[in-house]
């Protein structure tokens, strides 16, 4: 038996099986973006509810209760877009680390992202009783008990990507958490929405886009620089800066491309306040200087990666496809 | 300049100074428990201080927001009886592990505890005005800000562990990550508070005793267990093993003492469902059944590792102290 199981010690025989089984997983065929989908279908579900249940039971260790139990698997395990779990896939195979690792990367990076929506979802941050079309956390389990699963999936987060310890060097992996951490702390998600309650009338345009850099841009960045750092590739390197660029104006280009779409939603209106980059500018000009933006960085992407690119080039279309209706549908 | 220096490339230069220093940090004599006392008088809050500033602003990446890190500073710099870093120095002492391993094991393990007070202080949780005889975090901050605070301070945590990096063998980092990881999650403080929802009137005794090993004694434990990681000895050893029992009984022996001493406090009154062993046994009977056990894995860490147990020994007799006189005082 690998070191990793013994050591995790995992009691459920399920779960030591879902683990054997992907340390054996290889990557299809890279150049064929359209290989990579199906391959993410059949994989990314299966293995994050594994992983939450790998790190939520163990041998000889106090296992978590029900109600928690519950509460963190009804958001975690909702239907999603899976979008910074794709991109760490994506990167994954690029770089050609273990597809564990580049698995490990994105669900983690997923349940960080998880556990914000529950904590955004509470009365005293945006009370929304709805996500996705279901009731939220707290509406369902209570205040408490949604506070406690955000809290304690940071923790499955962490031991999830932990889960890659036997498919990477330690260093490697030691560089990964760092990344990690960043994103998911006071620097990274945590920074953006502190941030965000400092914004007036009188913001500039850059205080807003720091703002959102932190907010959202912190774990799109994460989603391809994790697997960078598993990769053992440093953002001091040529090839290190181009996926840094490239994931800064994805992220960048998502929140623009959503926001416009969010401002052409009936009821939707202009805010006293920053709430998006259509406070300083129009959504024509928003999308087209954004769609050049991400196009420039797309191709510096493909230049250094060639057809190892593929799978993110075509997240990347998806993107520039929508702000290019955006660009042209007005005045 | 050293590995994680230039990694980590903190862009303070009272920071790196910070670092370098406790990177040159010795242990006092080892034998002579009261030389640990002014040791850690001198260095524990300037390196509680110097990690959360090391982990909130870095070199080429945003920084935490002014208002995020002021919540945080408040409740993390707060004056506290440190017992969690206070035992992890005394373990890491024992175990001769280097000195900043200790003390970032420590540090991170108050963050995390940290972390769990602001929560619990929540209207959702506990809804406590107050806090160490200071306004609690959301009374100052606003609820928003305060939950923001405490999901930071895990990421905190995290990088300040990994500030060990370069002190001890990688692959004991990431054990000592693993157990933190479960010490701060739903197998741990996490899963205890979730656990404290269910108990009912008809909860039995060893029910109760689960959940106070998840809620307090995780963190207990922890403290000794992560040293005891970073030094790389396992818990399927002896003298892993004999650390493990003490770290419990210790965990369980504090809480014990501490609900005898809420129970005579004026006031208190016996509630509907078990808040503690009280509701089971009389303090008397507590107190000289919670001593023996104290004492029993006390001596054997005396047997295992002779005169270097002394402070970890020094911590034990002041919880022996308390319990022996709660076991005298009353019928």
């Amino acid at each position: 038996m690998s070191l990793v199981l013994s050591e995790i010690g995992c009691h459920d025989r399920a779960i030591m099986s879902f683990l054997q089984k992907f340390k054996a997983l290889q990557w299809p065929a890279l150049g064929d973006p359209s290989l990579l989908t199906p391959w993410i279908q059949e994989n990314l579900e299966v293995f994050i509810e594994g992983a939450v249940e790998a790190s939520l039971s163990r041998k000889n260790q106090h296992n978590c209760p029900a109600n928690l139990r519950e509460s963190i698997r009804y958001s975690l395990l909702a239907p999603g877009k899976r979008i910074r779990p794709r991109l760490a896939l994506a990167c994954g195979q690029m770089l050609q680390i273990h597809p564990l690792a580049a698995l490990s990367a994105g669900a983690a990076i997923e349940m960080i992202h998880c556990f914000t929506l529950i904590h955004d979802d509470l009365p005293c941050m945006d009370n929304d009783d709805f996500r996705r079309g279901r009731p939220s956390n707290h509406k369902v389990y209570g205040e408490s008990l949604a506070l406690l699963a955000g809290d304690a999936l940071m923790a499955c987060a962490l031991d999830t990507l932990l889960l890659s310890r036997d498919s990477v060097p330690a260093d490697h992996l030691l560089s990964a958490l760092d990344r990690f951490s960043w994103a998911s702390g006071a620097r990274g998600v945590m920074g953006g929405q502190a941030q965000e309650f400092l914004l007036t009338a009188q913001s500039t345009r850059p205080q807003l886009e720091t703002m959102f850099a932190g907010k959202t841009g912190a774990l799109f960045s994460a989603s391809l620089e994790i697997p960078m750092a598993l990769a053992g590739l440093s953002d001091e390197t040529r090839e290190g800066k181009v996926i840094s660029r490239f994931a800064a104006e994805l992220g960048y280009a998502f929140q623009v491309a959503d926001d416009i779409e969010d401002a052409e939603a009936p009821g939707s209106r202009e805010s006293e306040k920053p709430q998006s980059i259509l406070f300083y500018i129009s959504a024509k000009q928003a999308a087209q200087e954004t769609y050049s933006r991400l196009l420039r960085a797309t191709d510096e992407l493909k230049l250094c990666f060639g057809s190892k690119a593929l799978a993110l080039n075509a997240i990347a279309q998806e993107v520039l496809q929508k702000l290019q209706k955006q660009g042209q549908n007005r005045e």
